[in-house]
């Protein structure tokens, strides 16, 4: 009997799908064509029907698709570490922003971004979204490296380093915006800081724009206490509720943070079709509180999973933050049987496409879907035994290495490393930049 | 000028040295003799001072006392990743226990201590407390691969695997007590399962035999709500004030879990100077409660980290239990500048040591002090850039790796791997009682 072609067919121990079923599936292989997923089942019945030009096979490998990281400021991994257990005033304002006024140009942005990608490909992730200054410069480098990103444009009313006032901001990220037309791999979102720092009247000028060119709007909201305090002191009513009756709570809003919520802005949320994107180690670094996790599913809110910086973190891990993710849920639900494994690799894949608007096409093992796939192998003895490859990736990822990845079929990740990046130069980049950093502290 | 002669020097980029001190010394060395620590200073001072039979430098090594994992059930390795996500009492009735019952015998136990060595090893612990069956056996596979155990035998009313009845748990106990007489790693502390599964007449004959042999009691403590309840219902005051009324809580008290616990009852502790072992991944996965660390160390309790069991955190990283410890405590304290890095650097190595009355020998890099000792280097880009060394093994400890450890001077980490464990056959014991489990499943 003849067999399909195909581009190449991987082999893998466990395959999680997260789709349509979200269950371990043992020794099955994946089949790309295209850069698409063509097929997936049991090994021996994919070789049984498909012939593939290249052949990988993973004895001890789980394949999922691409982890995606659905909140990060690529390049404040040169920040990381920096102006450690401050408080959170004193963090910004001594620390954190006179070190970016003095230093954030493109290639501290390039240099940051070169080790974000290198950091994250490492960790299984395929895909970012960003929200830094000089988005053109994250989407360059993100694109030699072959990862996909979404590049969440700064909005700000002041100057900053990238950008001269608001309509500088709209100038810059729409001409991004017109540059990324058709590009494979990277496109843009409105990245208002938040409703405090941002006016109403740029909100509704946002909306519009969103609306009318189908693009995401990515905010940090609702981020501390004191954030929503001011929002009722100023509006009467929280930030949720503001942006509420100007429209932006709709499926093309990606609210951050979301530490402080009540069971009506939930509602209003979950109404709306607006998606979380829970940051938990850094909510807990800087004591900022907790995202309502199983609530907010409970209410059907799509939640996705998010690193937030380096500075804040301090890593881009964003499996170390689905489990903190699960731990914390479990702690404040007094059910340690909430945000279960398998639910939480969803939100690390699925739950960041949906958020995207991309889950037709991202976020599970599915033919017909891109083929962002990751492979994780043993990597140390807190990887054995392998009973729950669910639990084993969350609960002891660190113990795993990414052996492979792929972004739409283009392999990213080979042998552990990332491919299409010049390592040596990055560390040479970095190294300058962590100079820089060090005559400024 | 003649230097003083020593058996090793080790320099390394940074020291933290915990004691007296807890700052980051950069570029310092070690001095070595005997197995134990002479000399601690800059690097060109003590090469100055001193001439070595051996070197070893690292150049972007941090050097820090051995972690001290002050609560595990170091076995239970085979049962990481089994009955995830159920509710307690299932988790424990349907699950651990059962599988226990049917397997756990002395080829078990070696096999899953080898694992749970090569993981602790790999991640800088140098002492472990353990509370698990034949421990006679925990204490060979330890005492072979060169690290520090204490065993804290259990101590069962019915009958277990490893002994039948209370008489016979004193009886295997104090036997190997006797056993481990003069041994430079390995000692021997009771431990008690629990008050609620321990009667009162065996805790006051625990309490007896602990001060007259100056023995450790290492117990589960006010791990749930629910225990606390019970106490409230059998004895009309938590299990924390039966204690006190018998004499338990002294400075020999090892107590574990701590997540329920009134102001009276930290008062006590601290009065009496009893240990707190914080477990926050598995207290969290468990969805147990939260030791309260902050107000703990406001009062004056030591306050060591624990692992637990793999079965229920699911891995054996003190560092990443430490690290846990702080966002949970900043968190909870709505202050992020509780649980500074350092301090948390000195709870998983000094306030281990302490747990274990070990604070004149362990815990800390300073000359007299027994040299156990661990180098830490960068692994992975997330290491980088390396500004903070408290921050950067805290909060991003798995992107270091261990390259070196000793113990008592005896090199038991070397190139990154467990120089005394035979890990092939290591491997061959986890498959083969990991099949067991998997039959029983």
């Amino acid at each position: 009997m003849q067999r399909f072609a195909c581009d190449l067919i991987i082999d893998a121990a466990w395959v999680l799908p997260i789709a349509p079923e979200n269950r371990a599936l043992s020794a099955h292989s994946v089949c790309v064509t295209d850069g698409r997923i063509v097929a997936l089942g049991p090994t021996p019945d994919v070789h049984g029907a498909w012939e593939a030009r290249h052949r990988v096979s993973f004895e001890d490998g789980i394949l999922t698709p691409g982890l995606v990281n659905a909140h990060t400021h690529a390049a404040m991994t040169l920040l990381r570490g920096v102006g450690e257990d401050l408080p959170l005033e004193r963090w910004l304002r001594d620390c954190i922003w006179p070190l970016e006024n003095a230093l954030v140009n493109e290639d501290f942005v390039a240099a940051g971004t070169e080790l974000a990608v290198a950091e994250m490909l490492r960790r299984g992730i395929t895909t970012f979204t960003d929200m830094y200054f000089f988005p053109e410069t994250t989407a360059r480098v993100a694109r030699a490296a072959g990862m996909r990103a979404v590049l969440a444009f700064p909005v700000f009313e002041g100057s900053t380093a990238w950008s001269r006032g608001v309509e500088d901001c709209f100038h810059l990220g729409l001409a991004l915006h017109d540059a990324c037309r058709g590009d494979p791999l990277v496109e843009v979102a409105f990245g208002p800081h938040a409703p405090y720092s941002v006016s109403m009247s740029t909100l509704e000028k946002i909306n519009m724009y969103a609306q009318e060119l189908g693009l995401g709007v990515h905010i940090h909201l609702h981020e501390t206490a004191h954030e929503v305090a001011e929002a009722r002191r100023l509006h009467g009513r929280s930030w949720v509720h503001v942006l509420g009756d100007i429209g932006l709570i709709s499926p093309q809003l990606q609210a951050v943070h979301m530490t402080q919520l009540e069971d009506d802005e939930i509602r209003l949320l979950a109404n709306h079709g607006a998606s979380v994107i829970h940051c938990p180690n850094a909510n807990m670094k800087l004591a900022d509180g907790t995202c309502p996790l199983t609530r907010l599913v409970a209410n059907g809110v799509n939640v996705a999973i998010g690193t937030d910086g380096a500075a804040a973190n301090n890593s881009l891990d964003v499996l170390a933050d689905a489990r903190t993710a699960a731990l914390l849920a479990k702690l404040q639900a007094g059910d340690p049987t909430v945000a279960a494994a398998p639910d939480m690799l969803a939100r690390a894949t699925l739950g960041g496409a949906r958020a995207l608007g991309r889950e037709a096409q991202l976020g599970s093992v599915e033919p017909g879907k891109l083929a962002d796939l990751v492979v994780f192998v043993p990597d140390s003895p807190a990887a054995l035994p392998l009973y729950d490859p669910f639990a084993a990736l969350l609960h002891t990822g660190s113990a795993f290495s990414v052996a492979a990845s792929w972004v739409a079929g283009t392999q990213v990740v080979h042998a552990g490393q990332p491919r299409l990046l010049d390592e040596t130069a990055m560390h040479a980049h970095v190294r300058e930049q962590a100079q820089r950093v060090r005559a400024h502290r």
